[in-house]
């Protein structure tokens, strides 16, 4: 089994986000770290690169000498697959390059700034025909993967219902403390867009209401809360979802519910039954049934679908955690890569990215708007 | 302790809300049922009354004759207060003709089909002096009378956001059932009202954020869903709140969540932390802290606030529950009419009845507008 | 439907337990308190009596003026049945003296300070006819008798293994405050007899084992911990259980488990599956099952057993505590003593007390030889 | 950072823990899996190196001709530490050799079949100054160790009781289905020794409570279940245990617990509090305190400890499991045999073994004479 020689734009030192990425790749041990641009400090980005094992050759200072680097490369030696893990306004350019140049992608969410990048960026994945996975990471928990094929196979018949949430408190102490809004680039518009709270968790729960339904939201709601007057962006906000007539949602999220750490969960009503999952306990999914007890269902079981037990190989009662989760797409993405068979629903790609992108721009426009309801 | 006299309207054999009442009086001790009109059948309310042990004289075929019968008694025997336990549509006369006569009412919610109703009693109420006491159980649990304390103390520092949600799933076999919507009387508006789902459950969950948090809702804006094409009434909804132009809420209601038992749950954040409480789980109260671990409170404690202690007096873990937490507004109200020192939400009163109507009104308009925010 | 005649000896004002079994009496609504010996200071017995509106002549000052006063009564006025809540060595002499002149009893456990004393209960019980219930409380939740039905039905197997703990903290301030051992009776061997910990909450956990297994304990084998060498007294304790050759069990109890509430648990283990339920959260039951998810079980279900619907008769979601637990034993014993059919299970008897004593003094003597097995 | 050479005893294809060693290595990114004696099957074994991308030159058939072809090579491409997987009755033989030979050791428990062994290989591990890690995965979770770290800072007082259990199912339905008893090779003593399951999980939860607590058990005291008659190895046992006159404790563990998985809880109490912890649910420490509030301890925040921050690097809410949890056992071995400075408890070494050793010995032996206190 040859691994899939790898580079990373980002992710180098102290970056919190890339050092998950690389866990998740090791734990699949299907990719290798070859190069990459780890840092806008080149300095920082050899040092990190000596670190890791990686020749300095092939530490590069831009996305523009990355790609010309490694071109000149023998096909074989050449990295294929590129993980970019930079702050969100970059991520476009970079993805758009690294695919014009036959490089395949994973990218962190939100997958751009605006909608009609992330529609460029499909339209070169299809064309070039390069894999891009977003990392959707919550797609990839065993638990989220039984509930989307139970869902499928009609086991809460038709669906009635749907709500999510993602709940945090990290944005609570730096709102209120001295170092005011700029204490974080999340807050800068520059930076991360039109949004923060929906950009960067309640996407999250979108893409988690579409990909374990199977439905697709045709109308949004929303009214956002920025709380300070000086703040340019939305810290916490609450939004319907239409899906049609007799059928709807809500997703809540939330950068100051203070005290909150990661708490995304969603519960999914139909005329059989329900399902409850939350991301802090993800080994236990709950599943109401019409006249009858609930029951937990947990990974490592032969009665589970094929799907959810590929996600989780260990016994029974040997919990997995968010590294899994987050290998699972890794491993997916690897396997699309490869030109192996894979299962719908084995890593969100780019057209994942571009609902969340029109996700996000219509919630922000319905806020202006005073709450109006927006197409999607 | 003389025990109060003590009638009902509606209630008897069968009537499950009718039976909750009194074993919430008697948790008390302090109300004797001496009478009422506990059925229209009058011979089934007179097998009630011989199996209560009430006398015969005392049974009454409709509010009317209840009225004349007990003010011909002496004073020193007549029945002082009555707990109106009859058919949404029926709530408004009895209460009003109750007042007028100098009865203390005790109703269950909704306490009229419309706000004009409400504000109507309200009137009476104070220009009888009457004690009006409308039963939102829930405000009756330690553990929430707890956390309207601390909150009060600003525990959690200023309010930011707030969202409770009651999902029950019980209408989903009778609308998905042969039997059709009119087999429950909640469906059939001439009897419930213009609503079902949030005048039943929706106005519990908007009550419990007022009381908790001591704040009033400004605007509502709401989606409706009725599941199918011929039931009048909505089954579902979820509803935006707003208290101010920085703080957010959020109400989620539905009797279509199948697998759903009772599951009313409160979540508020404030600067410095939050509470979440469930009321199928009422003996704990988590309390979320910026930067440090969350607590798990339980009533029997020293360290409570007096409402809280009061409220259950048993050691820490004997689980008190619902008839309990009914008890305790039962004694606020019986506190109320001999003129004893009472605190603030020792019971909910007809000012609660009368936001909760303006709220239901408010939000069926919303929908009925396309989900435009409505001032409260 | 006429009330029993009901008498208490010992609860006055300030007992605890007192207070308990006259709101679980009340929640039946079948039993009259009419009068009793509520006090050691006969004065104070008086003051309660004003309280509750029992006419003064029927409070007495000790037990055989009770039993004087009481038979002096026309038979449809006197009292048929009294709850003992003394402390425990006086158990013994009121309940003789109770059944010998043909009243029923209701009494709190541990039932007597020796086996011997219980047996001679048991033939009283036998000879003069009377009913005779010790209040283990926690056979009263519907999700034990759920279980203890199930169990019955064969639904886990063949028995395995069974456990059962009941941690508690409440002592431990008392060991280590200045207050020292005796600013407590329960460290009184006199008032106490031979066991504080065993005989107090240990035989709960040793008569929850058997009533819902059906199973008899046939050896057992303890050690105790008395923490400090001047306390005379166990606080703590681990009993090893035998049923056969082939299945065992384990009951840990401690009193100085710091910062446990009222922590009793049982796992129970057969071929098939298994269960588990926890006093604190009392509605849920966990069932385990070979192979398959588990189920949490919960009360107000149309598919439970005749025995859990009658022991919580509110619909599913509605949260019962302890008081309701207790009155379902009010309820048995009022049926058992107007002569209407009971089922098996309704309320334990003096036979359990037997045990009980059994367990406890079975328990001393193996911590006093060493911990060996002890056959009961 | 240069990887650490490293070779594997066991472990190749289908071989469960084999693939769980592999994941905690790669997670820690501190070793290199350079060769082994992967398999019992040669041609399987180079298949499995094929497939690691492991040159063949460095598949051995058996332990010798590893030991003899590593020290042929030059030190700086030799391997340093080798992990072994195989069943237990092999790892004695392996370890010693591998450490008479300078190879580091990291062993799966238990360590070995008899203490006699485990001491010889802890003189071994002293004389040849060898790294020697026991695979007591459990020590790595980052709330053990914060667990382990507030009782050593005296934050639950003196401890005064503690328990532990271990309860699987999984032998249940092996032991009732037609396979028999040799269906599984841990009930052959050849292979497993003088006990299954004591010797499998039993041994964990000793561990474990040596671990938190830093106390040494004095004497056991136990009973097992081999539960039919033609069985030779327990299943299921109860052992008492004594750290002094006023301390004691109990383990509970079983194999036929039918329906759990892999159910690992402590309970510590002391003068001042208590701790609590799952093992299903690791990522939460529940503390309790005397006469407060309980609080919830989670990884990820900086008032953990040094030692519970290093063990989990994401913020709080994202989960960790298994995997990382023996990531960090890994961890602290590497950075042993790097003698870089390590914290005590980094991992467990080979006097955990003996320990573990000795304890396993004397339950067996207790249960033999009928349940008799044996000195540890």
């Amino acid at each position: 089994m040859k691994k899939l020689p790898w580079g990373m734009i980002g992710g180098g030192t102290g970056a919190f986000i890339g050092g998950a990425h690389r866990v998740a790749a090791r734990i699949t041990n299907q990719y290798q770290l070859m190069g990459g641009v780890f840092d806008v400090d080149f300095e920082r980005a050899k040092e990190f690169a000596r670190d890791e094992g990686i020749p300095l050759n092939r530490v590069y200072p831009n996305i523009d000498e990355f790609i010309e680097g490694e071109l000149a490369l023998p096909a074989e030696e050449r990295i294929q697959v590129v993980s970019i893990v930079t702050p969100n306004f970059l991520h476009y350019e970079h993805a758009r390059k690294l695919m014009e140049n036959d490089f395949h992608v994973i990218c962190e969410k939100p997958v751009t700034i605006t909608s009609a990048e992330a529609i460029d960026l499909q339209e070169i994945s299809l064309r070039k025909e390069r894999v891009f996975c977003i990392t959707h990471t919550y797609t990839g928990y065993p638990m989220v993967r039984e509930m989307k094929r139970r869902i499928e196979a009609g086991a809460i018949g038709e669906l009635q219902r749907v709500e999510a949430h993602y709940l945090q408190g990290w944005i609570n102490p730096i709102i209120h403390g001295g170092g005011g809004k700029m204490a974080t680039w999340r807050l800068d518009p520059k930076v991360s867009g039109i949004s923060s709270c929906m950009a960067d968790i309640g996407v999250h729960a979108f893409n988690l209401i579409e990909y374990t339904t199977g439905l697709e939201v045709k109308q949004v709601l929303g009214v956002l809360n920025k709380l300070t007057p000086d703040n340019p962006l939305d810290l916490d906000g609450n939004v319907l979802l239409k899906f049609s007539e007799n059928m709807t949602g809500v997703i809540r999220a939330s950068q100051i519910a203070t005290g909150e750490e990661n708490n995304l969960q969603i519960n999914i009503y139909g005329s059989l039954g329900g399902f409850h999952w939350e991301q802090e306990n993800p080994n236990e999914l709950k599943m109401l049934h019409e006249g009858a007890s609930y029951e937990i269902i947990k990974p490592g079981y032969e009665f589970l679908s094929d799907f959810a037990r590929e996600s989780h190989v260990l016994p029974p009662g040997h919990p997995e955690g968010i590294y899994e989760s987050f290998g699972n797409l890794y491993k997916g993405a690897a396997m699309a890569i490869k030109n192996e068979p894979t299962v719908p629903g084995q890593f969100p790609g780019i057209e994942d990215g571009v609902r969340g992108m029109r996700f996000i721009e219509s919630v922000v426009q319905s806020d202006k708007e005073g709450s109006s309801w927006i197409a999607l």
